[in-house]
């Protein structure tokens, strides 16, 4: 089951020749699923790995700029005659936020709807869950976790048939739990192998609600609005610097931490120096890029770079 | 005094990987001034020729694609401090959508007007005016025609002082219409030379408000939606086919036709290549390309190809 996060805007408040507004796509085996919409996302998306039918969106908070994409996106699936439902999930205000965009968006032949989560929501999806984390920004916001549920150990099929099970739907069977003909699931089945998870901060302070959820995170998506030299700054206006994103992470001991909300005020690699200088799991995504995501015994969380010749994610150069 | 359109967004409805979303930007000396300003537009100044504090923003009409990009843009514009006044001009209802806006947008800084056009009105600059055509869309719809007023014949100062006119003042008032020592102002200076004449349709079928504006201009921006062969649908959507557009612009007698409003359904060499059989100076421009438009005695308008290795507009090479 492949996940990974697609890229498709990393700056933040402003959008600057290299960084679009915020959105990140998550791709879940067959689902897509957004995560915040700053104005033009949607041909960001339209110019990479084309505009999926993408059938939630979560919201993080409510600033402009990371939703602003929405009605456009949502009059283009509308435009091709989009069928599925789509249902857009955010902070308390989402409904409010949605509703007043109706005279802008129109009649939509698609059923959309929208849900004010909880502060400790889960929605539950095939296979994982999106848990709504309450952080510490300007007004309600939220940062989110995804947490693939626990998968079974590994079937040791030729075990179970020395031990005199016959391949078949038997087999099946002592999968899901049942003993067969004396032999019990735990003596052919390895240990339970445990999810992916992935938690996104949205717009936030150094909080412990996402230093919580991150704890052994394969991948923490970590805003960095400011370098440490504006720490107080980034106190008043709700925001990290990229030295309080790496602590948090060391803390948390995540896989690999990913820098976004990137600002130009600085140069991506000074933001890279100092989070790498406390956290050596450091990237820093360009617009574009892929994290890819796999089982934690296949290998640790992999940044792709966009390759505008081919159209196609390649592996980042060493050095 | 240069003068140039910078075509920030050449689709129309959906944003392809190519085109994105309707917005012209004219230049003309000082000043910049927006037509349209679809999803994305502040994006696309910002990675081209940077986001200029446009002065004026005129709507063509109030279709989403047309607009979206000006919450976003104006935001944008407080968060770097502008203290300059913004104006947005467009049809009947403009001042409703903007106030409609409001609550989104929130406050600024700087003081944002604006106006409901009547279909004859004039907008007076410095240099020339922008009048409003009321064409013919679904709903109230605009197109612009941008006409700088004439200017005086070229003062032979050589014959002025050969006829006993003294270099200085008494030039300037000689030029200013006095006469000087017995010599009268039509000796001395050339003959009034037009003004320069640019038409954009906006989103329209045919019209023969386009048509009559378009007499004698040095360039005309229309919209070709269709090709020829869904012309019925063109009627039908109020938009117009490449052919119409290069008829109309063969009756009017323009300088050049650049179309734009170009849909994904075909190649743009399919649009360029019906209006060209019609209107030998047909050009579809691409994103980010420029028309430049000299005074009519120095010449034709030109179509410069953006250039994204050097940033710079770069003369199209031939064929």
């Amino acid at each position: 089951m492949d996940c990974s996060l697609f890229f498709a805007g990393t700056g933040g408040s402003l959008p600057t020749a290299r960084r679009g507004l915020p959105a990140t796509l998550l791709r879940h085996g067959g689902d897509r699923i957004l995560f915040d919409c700053g104005e033009g996302t949607q041909r960001e998306l339209v110019r990479t790995v084309g505009l999926p039918d993408i059938t939630e969106v979560f919201l993080t908070h409510h600033h402009l700029d990371h939703w602003l994409g929405l009605p456009g996106m949502l009059k283009s699936f509308e435009l091709r005659d989009r069928e599925r439902p789509l249902t857009i999930l955010g902070p308390p205000g989402t409904e409010r936020l949605i509703a007043s965009l109706k005279p802008i968006i129109g009649g939509l032949r698609y059923r959309l709807s929208v849900t004010d989560l909880e502060p400790d929501a889960i929605v539950e999806f095939d296979g994982y869950e999106i848990q709504a984390l309450r952080v510490r920004h300007r007004g309600e916001a939220y940062g989110y976790a995804i947490v693939e549920h626990d998968r079974p150990g590994r079937f040791d099929a030729e075990l179970a048939e020395d031990l005199g099970v016959s391949p078949g739907p038997d087999f099946g069977r002592l999968q899901n739990g049942e003993t067969i003909a004396g032999v019990r699931p735990e003596q052919v089945m390895g240990e339970t192998r445990r999810g992916r998870r992935i938690v996104l901060s949205g717009d936030t302070g150094p909080c412990d609600m996402i230093r919580y959820a991150a704890g052994g995170a394969d991948l923490l998506v970590h805003e960095a609005t400011f370098l440490d030299e504006e720490r107080e700054r980034a106190h008043e206006t709700g925001h990290s610097t990229a030295r309080q994103a790496a602590e948090l992470a060391a803390e948390a001991g995540v896989g690999m931490l990913a820098l976004t909300h990137v600002s130009s005020r600085y140069p991506a690699s000074a933001v890279a120096d100092e989070a790498s200088a406390i956290f050596g799991r450091t990237v820093v995504p360009r617009d574009h890029d892929t994290i890819e995501i796999p089982f934690p015994e296949r290998g640790e969380p992999v940044l792709l770079r966009w390759d505008r010749k081919t159209g196609q994610p390649q592996p980042v150069p060493a050095g």
